[in-house]
């Protein structure tokens, strides 16, 4: 692969490169190895470092490679299939849920949360929770939950943490569940989220958003962060996905 | 919003700049407005123009910004829901789909296609489709269809485009849906997709694959690439989730 075939061809180079990479990666490398730094790639296929780094950021956006700190480039293991909805709507926190409650708050959310919600500039429960796979977190969520939503929530109730959180959980499954509806969309992990997720501030994220629906409203909302570069969410009765591979990926 | 307040966090410049810059963008500028160029905007925040870029790629992620070549950057509209599933399995082409038949070929799919679909090198039908959503281009979307799921497909059809796209399509309904799984990833747009999207190859997209179950396999296999930047993908029963504000973005 040297200089000359690159730059014959009219697409974008770092397109062509990352073609060029994606192959070296499925022939040459295994899972797990590191990557030779960006000076020694760039030399060896023949392009400025700034079109390597373009490359590098495709195969790390299409989950072919993990950039970690103090790590290097190393390549990615097949993302994982990570169930996010089935046919058979339950509220957070019911038989099954693989959510472990972190905290619990009582705050004023944020303006379009409330709009969804319609509390004005109510405070109303903000419960935590992280989702971990095979060890690691691998997502994280705020559940949105107005007052009104659990009338019978009690001062006694521990006032915050895992107790207070499943206190809420607990009152909310009181409530007739109507339905549900989500929404996946991307977004870039904030401070917080980033540190849980063992990710760099600004990574992307598939963000998650349900709403729960009960006595013709909405009596919930969730908005959950998923790891992007990890995980692909599945959504169907069968518990996952069997395309370990991204069929996307080849086929580009 | 002076130099001094930027040097003195402890979070990382471009974060705590893209939050500065999300207050200025909720306050000061209007949906489609261009935002100055990057060299003013840098000095306006006392930031180096790397940190200024970085804040706005987290930007542009979050779907606050458009980035188009010949106009610059310009504030984005809410992202739009766009319905991808609801509880009622069909097939592709089943009335009410919105999407475009646009092409059909004969072709060998990327080996991991292939290994879902167990066709091993066979050829398959490759069903180009696309998606617009007021007037613009908003998914494109391959279907594989193996020839073993529609036996009676004759060379009298049209060898290719869109006659031929739909009496595959036609075909297929024949066979009964048994159901349909789906998964969501993080993709980066191929040069074919990137130019019907009107993006840049390499700009990221959310991949949704969906495998069709009739006969006790996968009949029909379809990756579907989403802009990133203006969809949000909604399941559900309800056409649309009506946040139209994206509350992770907010919360964060």
């Amino acid at each position: 692969m040297g200089t000359t075939q690159l730059e014959s061809v009219p697409e974008p180079k770092y397109w062509h490169l990352k073609t060029v990479l994606t192959e070296a990666l499925d022939s040459e490398f295994s899972v797990g190895e590191i990557l030779p730094n960006e000076r020694d790639l760039a030399a060896r296929y023949g392009v400025a470092r700034a079109t390597l780094r373009q490359a590098l950021e495709q195969l790390e956006l299409e989950g072919r490679l993990q950039r970690r700190r103090g790590v290097g480039t190393t390549v990615a293991p097949p993302r994982m299939g990570v169930a996010v909805g089935t046919s058979r709507h339950t509220w957070p926190g019911a038989g099954g849920d693989v959510w472990q409650p972190v905290d619990c708050v009582r705050s004023v959310p944020p303006a379009s949360v409330a709009a969804a919600l319609e509390t004005g500039g109510e405070e109303v429960h903000i419960v935590r929770r992280s989702r971990t796979s095979h060890g690691r977190s691998v997502a994280t969520e705020l559940l949105y939950v107005p007052a009104a939503s659990v009338p019978d929530l009690t001062a006694i109730d521990a006032p915050s943490g895992p107790s207070r959180a499943r206190a809420v959980l607990r009152e909310l499954h009181r409530l007739e569940l109507d339905g549900q509806d989500r929404a996946v969309e991307l977004g870039s992990a904030g401070a917080d989220d980033a540190r849980e997720l063992d990710r760099l501030p600004g990574s992307p994220v598939l963000v998650l958003t349900t709403r729960f629906h009960a006595a013709g409203r909405t009596a919930a909302l969730s908005v959950a962060t998923y790891r992007a570069d990890t995980c692909r969410l599945t959504f169907g009765d069968s518990p996952d996905v069997e395309i370990h591979d991204d069929p996307a990926r080849r086929a580009s």
